[in-house]
């Protein structure tokens, strides 16, 4: 097959839009067909929409953007496509109609594969010419972001097709799945569509709304369905001897009325397939090393989504909103010991903070000390009503030494000095500590403006917040003076 | 209803440690009764499996952890907890008789919850003490990370039993969704089940082994189920009208054997249900919004999980592998320009990088000059395999100083002076600029140290990678010396 220079699209809907602004960002060029010329403009807004998203997925450097381009005639971009990709609505005689003048406008080693959401290849490759090329690539939406795409060959699909089509998907960033046998829907589109019509069955019935059906998906199932299936999960519920455990435990449900869908008889034959399968997936992992990884991305996700206050992330906000106001108001605040520095934070090395090497990446320290000055800033009374009431500290700057190393899961710690406080002024020198080993692995001195951020520059701090400040200012002021604090970039300390 | 101090477990198997662990870690006292004694070793061994997962969700202060103890006496456990939650087998006989047990023991204001994933609370309190004081609470494994919690009233269930178990899992992370009515296996588990006996059907038809029917998830639908469930998906796929468009183009799929489940009767009432339901989930916000907020925690997620190397974050490893070989081995890289600070990254400020002033967080700007950095060393020729070999550059110290804001979505780009290079040290100096106005927002003074790993020490550079950085440092010899170096914090550069 030839080397992918060219996507051809035919048909240029939500999934059609989807594969151009996929393939143009990795470097393909693309030429749409549709027989309305108003789509033209639509598909130009569809690769723009798509654009700001796609532009985040990735740091790493991209070859120039594709080029797209739009014709009505579908010969015209037969002729000059190096791979087709159909995307038309999904009836079955007009996708056969359509498949088949396409492949006789385009050169027999030319990929030609339908976006079909369930019809079955050999039907659509029926009246194709050279249909050994043909096959059925089902992506999801949207296509710019997900990586999975279904490969399905047909009666007269050759393996070659498949391996080529894989090859090229693989290129602009997805996950080739190759479904081995032709059924209606698919995997993917079997498994989403019996949850579909449980739901529907559940809105009919008036059981629940399709507000309350989402949640109980997406504070629990869903986040772990990111990156586990149905299966891995089960297997991990299962206990030592996962699967087989799991399902002796819940096999009698099976026969129980929890959706209208029947399942099948659990033969000891099914039950062998379901271990073996689960042991494949595992490839030698223990149940407690599985759990592991499963425990470390649901906190990372759950992150993640507080950051977009949704799901399970909108949870944890709230979460985090209630215990800073108990902490508030309790009396267990540390209170500043005279000569001592302020321990401000006790924190763990996240999976998601380390680098190839291993180690905590620099700017996670960065980020340490920050969160141990927002703890500072609660303590003195810069919390959320005071910069409602358009005041704050702004950093100026950060000087981080970096004295040592934290790998993965170990404790953290870390203590402040106040060096200096004036009216709008507030200078802190912070040490980071290694938890096991009481080890000073970093050092920051810090320089903070109080800002006006109504008038954009600035300005005096509440007298209150000043005079907590001055206060640990002064229990600090008979501690030595950090060595590190007052020195230039490469001027060694000692 | 009382306030929870101690709640008591009525059982300790996965799901009874995973309540253990949860509720210790927000501050509740935890009385754990099983007949068997050797369960005690089990489930404290189950709450330091979890605490090291736990322990990393949230950074907020954390009140004084609960205290842990067991009794294989049911009574001396509902006669101490404010709140009992039972976790035995999924028997309705079984599980009667020992409710009844219990709240013939627990005080008339102590609610009695059930963590049963399917049967009915109506059947459960059947011979109950006091049973409007019961409902069933199901949790999702692990319940110490997955918010989710159905609460389920019964027949004698009184509302206010409702309202205090939501206020009580609230407290302790959680999300309670309230299912209005008892039906076998509730919401959640009747959409697993559902998805769940079309995997069985498909394994016993030799259509699709468990990895591949994982993989059909992981890569796709899941992704998106982490934040919104399949009411919202499909609004969202609708177009400018939503489901009431989704129903119509897809409607008619609901008749096709897309699964062994049978859809029900697509009627106008129905059609009506799911369209208000989801414009009732919009709550007002346009399609396109959505559609942002759901690209934003595609494109996060997926990063998340490029960390743990697992799922589309594989994928995307793998992706960016390829286009970091592709760069390296293509002509198009950009050649110093003598006289002219090299020009390194372009980026984007990403939605999870702004911070509650709604601008980019301090700690992020040491990421971007990290990322710009990196770029400079593959260009060197520090790359992976030089890193193999056992050699780097380690950060010694970096002084960012911050001149400016920059917004969600705005461009970046950043630029490196190499102010000096020798054999084991590489002086640099970064400036980071906004895209749209090109202001100088932030700068970073750098100095690296090359390391050899193995020795754990100091060691000369490869000569190649010193003379291109040599090079680079000459390119840049005329250029004049940044006012904002080989400053001490404090010390304004002009």
């Amino acid at each position: 097959m030839r080397k992918v220079k060219i996507l051809g699209l035919l048909g240029t809907g939500v999934i059609g839009g989807g594969w151009a602004a996929r393939a143009l960002h990795f470097g393909i060029d693309v030429i749409a067909a549709d027989v309305k010329p108003e789509m033209e403009e639509w598909i130009r807004g569809a690769v723009a929409n798509a654009e700001p998203a796609l532009a985040r997925l990735t740091m790493a450097p991209l070859p120039p953007k594709g080029k797209l381009s739009f014709t009505t005639d579908l010969k015209v971009m037969a002729q000059r496509a190096d791979f087709i990709q159909e995307n038309i609505p999904e009836q079955l005689p007009l996708k056969q109609r359509m498949l088949a003048e396409v492949s006789r406008n385009a050169a027999a080693d030319v990929i030609i594969a339908s976006s079909t959401s369930g019809l079955t290849p050999t039907d659509l490759q029926r009246d194709m010419l050279a249909p050994e090329r043909f096959l059925v690539a089902h992506p999801f939406n949207p296509v710019y972001l997900l990586p999975l795409v279904e490969l399905v060959g047909g009666e007269k699909t050759v393996q070659g097709t498949i391996d080529a089509a894989a090859k090229f998907f693989t290129y602009i960033g997805m996950h080739a799945l190759h479904v081995r046998r032709e059924v209606p829907g698919h995997l993917t589109d079997r498994l989403q569509e019996a949850l579909w019509r449980e739901i529907l069955h559940l809105v009919n019935d008036g059981v629940a709304t399709t507000g309350e059906l989402d949640e109980s998906i997406i504070y629990g199932p869903g986040l772990r369905w990111a990156a586990m299936g149905t299966n891995m999960i089960y297997h991990l519920a299962g206990g030592e001897s996962g699967m087989r455990h799991m399902l002796a435990q819940f096999g009698p449900c099976l026969k129980w009325p929890w959706t209208k869908l029947e399942a099948p008889e659990l033969t000891e034959t099914l039950v062998d397939r379901m271990v073996e399968g689960t042991q494949a997936q595992a490839a030698g992992r223990s149940i407690r090393e599985l759990e592991r990884l499963r425990d470390d991305y649901l906190v990372a996700i759950q992150q993640v989504l507080r950051q977009y206050n949704i799901g399970a992330g909108a949870t944890l906000r709230s979460l985090e909103e209630r215990l800073y106001k108990d902490a508030a108001t309790s009396h267990n605040a540390t209170p500043a010991e005279p000569g001592k520095p302020l321990r401000l934070l006790d924190t763990v090395v996240r999976t998601e903070w380390v680098d190839y090497n291993r180690h905590m990446s620099d700017f996670r320290y960065g980020q340490v000390f920050g969160d141990a000055m927002d703890v500072l800033f609660r303590q003195v009374g810069v919390d959320e009503a005071y910069r409602d009431s358009g005041r704050m500290y702004y950093t100026v700057e950060n000087h981080i030494k970096h004295l040592g190393e934290a790998k993965s899961g170990e404790l953290l710690y870390v203590t402040a000095q106040v060096l200096k406080v004036d009216d709008k002024r507030l200078h802190v020198f912070q040490r980071l500590y290694r938890g096991r080993d009481d080890k000073q692995i970093a050092t920051a001195e810090q320089m903070y403006l109080h800002v006006d951020t109504k008038a954009a520059k600035a300005g005096p701090a509440d007298a209150k917040i000043r005079a907590k400040l001055e206060s640990i200012a002064g229990q600090h002021a008979g501690l030595p003076a950090p060595p590190e604090a007052g020195r230039r970039v490469g001027r060694a300390s000692h």
